[in-house]
This record gives structure tokens, C-alpha cells and sequence, in this order.
């Protein structure tokens, strides 16, 4: 194998960047064959489904270009992860590949690697393949996670019937409210609020252990990275079915609850900002006891936003209802990956 | 779901461009569910592992910016399946993550979804998910594959052993003289002969049939991604072996002959250059009229270059040697991917 001979700023190539940095990641699975061979194999789990999700982060535009490497791979896993989350799958296996700029220095390189190492630790899942590359562009990171879900029983988008409520883990609007903050679009917040809404665009916390517990109890769901408003709007084309949603019921965390107290027109962000990874999912009301519990269980808050009613027409899907019971207008509908790149820092 | 009008010039937005151009491809699977859910579903397969595998491609790096859109589509579906192929794998599933440049055109879109199309149906594959973002930088393509292969009877790397023959599939070196044509350094060569070395620099060809025929003749197995020389030392360092190859047994197309014979030199391009796609696999000599039958059935030629040895301390993994028995002294390993970028066209 490849030494990595150099000084801590000398781009070391891709064998020793791999048999240095990400080979101990893959360690702990025998399938993952050290990161030395051309692919990696899993036993199947005969009683499961394997689920598979795929998500590309680009320096600029998903993430800030100077933000710490180690939180930029820990974004990477775990957006992956709540994808995994929001469909009731346990994680198992990440695929990470990487195009590196021309000249990343293996300081960044190694603080990318220890990001990655944490969260592989936290969530208890391995690396078992991947590719990395050099790139004349920015950073462009794809990772693939694979889970698992007892056969046939993973949460879908498309099971939410009228009737049934509207539910939310955490708190909402405090990543897209962080961007702000970082770019010092809120000079009136408070610095530690801001600091804590920045912290949640930077981290998000996917809902792994919420996730599988809401199997048999939720009919739908999903996790919101495009924000509230166009997210449940994917339930609903999927599920044929519309939803309303109130917008005194957002759960807001301390910091967000500042911000928007401060500047109402803040509540539209909380609707439609991106990046919040909580889970959205629709169930049963006859479900809201155990879904409390299994919350509980977890210490993850959850709370009702709204329900589900039918399908009308052309209508567009998601009404929200301000406090005195008035419909509000949404300006749009949430992130749009086709807008231009975000601006921070 | 969001509708594409619009000229053929605009960019689409993320929903519209996976509803017209990507979801079609995604339809005779149902657990891709349309591309619309966060996640695909895979039924479990008892009694055989999954292979996985991704490998990422960027603009200027691993293709040149102004290929047609169709045959980058179909070299990264390539790409992928040729590691597939190479540990005796069936390939099934494919996810496709893509950063595009901003200002994509529509027309570019629809042909890369063309290409993909046609190399979908050519190998009997199906796209199951995956993610498509912006990118102020080059076009970043990063595939996931993921084929099976019978539980524990994957071909590996480390399975060569002393006395094995060496084997490779189809011929050498046309990849990299081909981009050597491309970009002008051939000018003596016979235009047809250039067009055919540049047409397998731009459209690899896995052999998918042929490598799942090599399970239980082949000891160790690898595709030759980096150039034969590098490559088999990969195999020489999983199997802890060494290996001598013969330059004169290198098998050569009818373009490549031609132009080594007019310059001895580019011997060396055959032997170390990459994107060959081509298997190089060990077995043991009583397998050989198996392996030939294999081929014969498929219809891929395949060549003994050599044979394994036993390691031998500090020595270089692979010794090339000449018409005359001397041994060739190699200039370089073969590719490496963090030298600089591909300068062709």
C-alpha cells in the first residue's frame, strides 16, 4: 500500500488517503474487505428489506465552503441517516464518494476522516466501500446508506388517509433561521441563539431511534430536508390526499421562538426553510398514545400539526391556517435545489 | 408533481427533471417507488450476498466536458458494472447521484437520460433512486451498484496463489492510447484506427457475461481500472504473491497493434495506461479450458499474460518482462487519481 510520505499539506494520493483515512472505518465489517477490493459484499438478511438511499452534498451550495471538515462529514452521514430514519429503517452500511479538490490538505482530509469516524460510532454503522477522486471544482460528497426494515413494512410516503393526523419530531425552522444567522441576516438575536440555531444547520440530529418505533403506528412518512410546506405536499401527491396544517402548533425550539417573536414574517421560514431533518408523519388518532410513548421512549419531542383531509381537485395540497383561523399564503413552497447557491459566512 | 415548461434551455428544477427524465427509468421496479419516496425498498435475496459498489466521475478528470451526454450517461453505468462483473456478480440496481453545472441545458439532460436508457436496457438493470442537485463547479457523477452473487462465492482479490495463471479479457491499452488520439499525440496513426482507440476511451465494455462465468474457476479477480500493471499489483498485495506477465502476450486490437508498432514506446501505455475495463483474474492452469469455454460462450476473447509467483520480500508485486526475456523497467504504476486532470479534444 502506498505511504503517505509528506508534509501535513502535501495532498497524499487516493491509495494512501484511503488506506490511512478510511480503511480503520470499514475495520469493524469482514464484507467491507478493508476498502482494498473493487466492491463490498452483504449477507442478505432473509425476512428484510434492504433500504437504500442516495445524497449528494456540494460545497456552496449544501454546505459552507469553510465550515469544520469534521462537521461537514458528519452533516454528510447523517442527512443520509434520516432518510433511513423516516422510513423506519435501522442503518447499517454507508458508501462514501468523494471529489476533493485539487490541493485539500491532508489536515482537512484527517479532521474530515475523525467526522466521519464520530457518527460512524454514534449511529453504530460502517463504512463498507466507496470511491474518492480529485476534482478541479468544489467539494462534492455523495454518500449511500443502506438500511434495514422488516419486509414490506417500511414507511412510505403515500399511506396518510383523511382523517389522520399530522405529526413533527423536534423543532422546526431552526437550520434555515441558522443560515440566516451566519450570513447576519438576524442582528437582533441573541448571539447564543444564534449560535444554537447555527449549530442545527451545520448538525442536524436525524430521528434514527424515533424512526423504527413509528412502524405500525404511523401510515406515512417522510423527512423534511425542502422544508414543511412542499414536504407534506410530497405525502400528499403520493397519499392523493390534502393536508392541513396550523401554524400556532409549529414546535419551535427556545432560539427560534426568539427570532420569530421578534420578526413574525420569521414563521414563513419555519414553513418552507430546508434542512430542518426532523420526521413528518401522518397516523391514525387512535396511534397518538403509542406514538407519545414511543417519543418518550426516545426523547425525541414530537408534536401535532394539523391532519389530513381529501383530495380537492386542483387545489394545492397544503392549506396552513394562521391564529385567527385565516389561510395563509405561502411565497413558495420551500427550497428548490435549482436555486442559486446559498451565501453565508 | 412540478410540470418542465419552459424552453429546451432552461435548467429544469430538481422534481421536474427526476419526473421527465429519471422516473421512466425507474418504472419496471416497484420498490424504486417512481423515485418519489426518500428511499428504494429491496427485497431480500436468501442465499446471495449484495455486491456493492459506486465509483464517481468529473467532468475534465475521468471525461472530457464536450463528450456527448448519452455516452458519458453509459460510461458511468460502465464503469460501475465492469467492478460488478469483476466479482462475478449479476448487476440489478443502480443509484445515480448527479451534480449538474448550473445552466445545464435541457437538451444535454435528455440525452444523458437517453444514454442511461440504453445502457439500463442493454445490461437489465433498473435506476432505484438516487439525488440530482446543482453545482457551480464541473459536472460530478457518482453511481452505486448493486449487483448479487452466490452467498460466499464472490471473487475477491486475495484469492491468488503461486503457480495460477494470469488472464485477461478482451485487449489493452486502447482506452489510453484513444484518449492519446483524442487529444492530437497519435498524428501518424490511421484516422479509423484512432476513432475505434477513441471510442473505447469513451464507452467501456464491462464484461458482464463473462464475469459471473468465472466464479469457481477464477481464484482472484479485479477489473483494470488504473492500468494492468498497478492493478495486478493490487492483486499481488490482497493475495500476498507476486506476478510476472509476458509484453508480448499483451492482447492488442487491431488499432493498438498498429500503433505500437509504429512506436515501440507506447508498449508502455498498454501496459500501465488505465480505463481499460477489461477483467484480470488468476486461476489455477487445470482451469483453463473452462475458462476458454467460458469465453468462447460469451464471445470475449480472453488471454494468458503471465503467471503468479511466490512473494518475495521487498520486490515490486509485478515483473513485466520483454520479447527477449529482459525485464522492463515501468515509468509509472499506472493512473493515479490524484494527478492532474485529463487534458484532451
Amino acid at each position: 500500500m502506498t505511504t503517505m510520505a509528506g508534509s501535513d499539506d502535501d495532498p497524499p494520493d487516493e491509495f494512501g488517503l484511503i488506506a490511512e483515512l478510511f480503511a480503520p472505518l470499514a475495520a469493524g465489517y469482514p464484507g467491507a474487505l478493508g476498502l482494498t477490493d473493487d466492491a463490498a459484499f452483504i449477507a442478505a438478511s432473509p425476512g428484510f428489506d434492504t433500504v437504500a438511499t442516495m445524497d449528494t452534498m456540494v460545497a456552496g451550495v449544501h454546505f459552507l465552503p469553510d465550515d469544520p471538515p469534521d462537521l461537514i462529514a458528519r452533516k454528510l452521514v447523517r442527512v443520509n441517516l434520516s432518510d433511513l430514519a423516516a422510513k423506519g429503517a435501522e442503518p447499517a452500511f454507508l458508501m462514501l464518494a468523494a471529489a476533493f479538490p485539487h490541493g485539500t490538505s491532508r489536515s482537512w482530509l484527517r479532521g474530515f476522516a475523525a467526522g466521519l469516524r464520530q457518527d460512524l460510532d454514534h449511529y453504530g454503522v460502517v463504512l463498507i466501500g466507496g470511491d474518492t477522486v480529485a476534482t478541479p471544482g468544489p467539494l462534492c460528497l455523495t454518500l449511500t446508506a443502506l438500511g434495514r426494515v422488516v419486509a414490506g413494512k417500511g414507511l412510505l410516503r403515500s399511506g396518510a388517509q383523511p382523517g389522520h393526523q399530522i405529526w413533527v419530531s423536534g423543532s422546526l425552522g431552526d437550520a434555515a433561521l441558522g443560515l440566516r444567522a451566519i450570513g447576519g441576516a438576524l442582528p437582533a438575536l441573541d448571539p447564543c441563539h444564534g449560535a444554537a440555531l447555527a449549530e442545527r444547520y451545520r448538525l442536524p440530529h436525524p430521528r434514527t431511534g424515533l424512526g423504527p418505533r413509528l412502524l405500525g403506528l404511523a401510515s406515512a412518512g417522510m423527512d423534511i430536508s425542502d422544508g414543511l410546506v412542499q414536504d407534506l405536499g410530497h405525502i400528499c401527491r403520493a397519499s392523493r390526499v390534502t393536508a392541513e396544517i396550523d401554524a400556532t402548533l409549529m414546535p419551535l425550539s427556545a432560539a427560534a421562538a426568539a427570532a420569530v417573536s421578534a420578526d413574525q414574517s420569521l414563521l414563513a421560514l419555519v414553513l418552507t426553510g430546508g434542512d430542518d431533518y426532523e420526521l413528518l408523519f401522518t397516523a391514525p388518532p387512535e396511534a397518538a398514545a403509542a406514538i407519545l410513548a414511543a417519543a418518550e421512549a426516545v426523547q425525541v419531542p414530537v408534536a401535532r400539526i394539523g391532519h389530513v383531509a381529501d383530495a380537492d381537485g386542483e387545489a394545492a395540497p397544503v392549506t396552513v391556517r394562521g391564529a385567527g383561523g385565516q389561510v395563509l399564503a405561502m411565497e413558495y413552497g420551500g427550497w428548490r435545489h435549482f436555486c442559486p447557491p446559498v451565501q453565508g459566512g
